[in-house]
């Protein structure tokens, strides 16, 4: 084999691995194989199947075969502009829509096509930082803290414009709420102020609200409302439509921004070509919406505040800081009330912590750094999916809308979730 | 909208429109939509449905909602090593494959990652140069010739190999056969004495065979066979299995190239992260075969072997420069003979060319220059596709194989591309 010898890359992508929570999926299947009981909590998917009426749809449109147009199918274009408009109250029509394989190819496009500054607080998605690198470009990052529930303020942004002398530099920030890895949202008012620094310094928002549908109590707001001239909506079928093996992403742009989707269409068209026609005719059906799809997502809700709240209730009480969860299906506990304990068993980093987590009990989980976190931070990201997502629908669906989920109810669904995290907090405390 | 005073993009892709091939089947489409009867020879999408075991396997899948692992669903990865190793004889494993969204898209990802010489002999398919020009890269383009069949050959592969002073220098030849935009295929002794000069000067091999079961004889070779440890084969649904729209293409990687498909799927992770699960599922099914799916590629070959020998007849006959087809859907007739017929029209472009004869007769065909020809040669692509593919394979199979098809078949199933192909004879010579 000689062309071995002739290992010629672009510098950008040597030594780059595969994306961590892609990684970690393959390595608990992995160790799953080989015998081992594993507590997986390292991976971004949702526990629910795909509701019915879009596995239908998919059904009923599996033969279809022709190349669709590379912004999409136009009647879902139609449908995903609908959906922002009437769950986001923002003014959007098909011609702002673009569909991709996934909102993270579509984020990759972004960079790719944007020649300006890219702004991300952290702690972040873990694809933002390796796909700048992969295209040779920088990310700023904007680290926030525990004690600011992992946000950032209007008055931090507004510090950090002010002191720059660069007042022309093309900006984009990237918004993630609720947010992965923390599962915390921001209020109306705080995007609100937000909005009105972005559109004070002409700054592009990329608000990612791929997890919009999944705020525990519904009551997901959009910056767009405040911002829409200057705000990009990113959403999907992966989170809320349990969906994320159907690769299927959406971003809806104002039209003051046509020129950036036009690019990355035009970059499309040269790459991923357009996105799978019997996908793009059965995500019509889920972003159109129905009674059943709107069912499904309360169920979903409920039983995810409901297990969120008990786990943040274990780890709060054996001392870990952390937030109650309010959205989507993960929280970012900070282990730092034991940095004492896991230093004097040499565990002095979040990967050396989550390594020696899961050598000890099984349970895996992503460090804080893979969310461009300080690798000496002792903060991880817990994703509470672990439990059986299509028993426990079908269960919450026969308990009355105005009871809560019970203790006993979570222990008979999520009973591994529970398991796990008491786990973790005995670890911790033992 | 102050925002749009501030365009900022990549001056890679300002300006690069939408890939042509796609562009001109939106434009096709709108004058449709507008009351125009237009012949399309411009989209090069299979005339035929996908195969019927293959849209129920996608029916039966339609529920499989999970990330599948970045390179490929296990099965899958291993039907299609299966599938390289029945057809085209090469030494493959699943380990070899990488599953990507479209064979275009792991091309991207290949020019991304591999730091060396691109070479490309012209006609070459639509991509290669925008995906470049988006990366900021060059490739370098090798001119063939109508005399050699719009080949390369071992030899002229040597002489600018020979004559160059950087021995050392990383370098892949693209080679694609039968061709896009040519419908041409090399012998296996071609393909042998360039794999020869191949192995000699240690350069990778890209061998897109993406019509190899489009070959109108069946007689399809690899060029794996005689370079094995230097080939990456390129292979997807799109076009033998008629499901462009589907989007799933392969890489089938020799294991002295492991690098390549490690940095490529390491990018996937970051971009795409894996190829719809639902599709993969089904694919599973098409290129594992069966006498089903044996005998749609049988009656498809029938098809489209009478019908361009059809085509090509009336070209020839009215003094086009052109070769019988031999594989996929394609003709790339060189209209010099009428050049200064043409240009008496004030034609001496081939886009000016495509785009009188659309405005004269509605016929639509991508011209010389999108293939990366020189602008002022006369040459353009017929995709002979516009026929109802389900209706005349149905009518094949009822014709017994040892007959030929009449011409009052292809009368009957696929009048428009006859009468369009007279249309054009007719508009050269009127």
């Amino acid at each position: 084999m000689p062309l071995q010898k002739h290992v010629s890359l672009n510098l950008n992508v040597r030594g780059l691995g595969q994306s961590p929570t892609l990684a970690i999926n393959e390595r608990v299947k992995l160790l799953q194989s080989q015998g081992n009981k594993i507590y997986n909590f390292g991976l971004g998917q949702s526990p629910f199947p795909v509701p019915v009426p879009v596995v239908e749809a998919l059904r009923l449109h599996a033969h279809e075969k022709e190349y669709l147009p590379v912004k999409g199918l136009n009647n879902l274009k139609e449908a995903v502009a609908g959906f922002h408009r009437q769950k986001d109250l923002v003014d959007a029509n098909a011609g702002c829509v673009l569909v991709g394989p996934g909102s993270k190819e579509l984020m990759f496009l972004l960079q790719l096509v944007f020649y300006g500054e890219m702004i991300v607080p952290t702690p972040c998605w873990v694809s933002y930082v390796p796909q700048a690198q992969v295209l040779g470009k920088r990310v700023s990052l904007l680290h926030t803290s525990f004690e600011d529930k992992w946000h950032i303020s209007a008055n931090r942004l507004s510090e950090l414009l002010e002191g720059e002398k660069d007042l022309y530099r093309p900006r984009l920030l990237v918004l993630n709420y609720p947010g992965n890895p923390d599962g915390l949202t921001y209020t109306a008012n705080e995007l609100k102020e937000i909005a009105d620094v972005a559109r004070e310094y002409e700054i592009i928002l990329l608000s990612d609200e791929i997890y919009g549908q999944l705020h525990h109590k519904g009551g997901h707001v959009s910056v767009a409302r405040f911002y829409p001239e200057g705000t990009i909506i990113s959403s999907g079928l992966s989170k809320w439509c349990g969906a994320g093996g159907w690769r299927l992403g959406t971003f809806t742009f104002p039209s003051s921004l046509d020129w950036l989707m036009e690019a990355m269409a035009a970059v499309a068209s040269e790459t991923y070509t357009s996105v799978s026609s019997p996908i793009q005719y059965a995500a019509v059906e889920a972003f159109r919406g129905s009674m059943a799809i709107e069912r499904y997502l309360w169920h979903a809700r409920r039983i995810l505040s409901t297990l969120g709240q008990k786990c943040y209730r274990i780890l709060a009480d054996a001392g870990v800081r952390i937030h109650p969860p309010e959205g989507a299906f993960y929280m970012f506990p900070d282990f730092s009330p034991f940095a004492e304990k896991l230093a004097a068993k040499n565990i002095k980093s979040s990967s050396r912590l989550c390594e020696q987590l899961l050598q000890d009990t099984g349970i895996a989980m992503l460090p804080g750094s893979v969310f461009e976190r300080p690798g000496e931070e002792l903060t991880a990201r817990i994703s509470y999916i672990n439990f059986a997502g299509a028993q426990s629908l079908a269960a919450s669906e026969t308990i009355a809308m105005h009871h809560e989920l019970t203790e006993e109810f979570i222990k008979a669904y999520c009973g591994e979730t529970i398991e796990a995290t008491q786990m973790l907090a005995d670890w911790l405390t033992g």
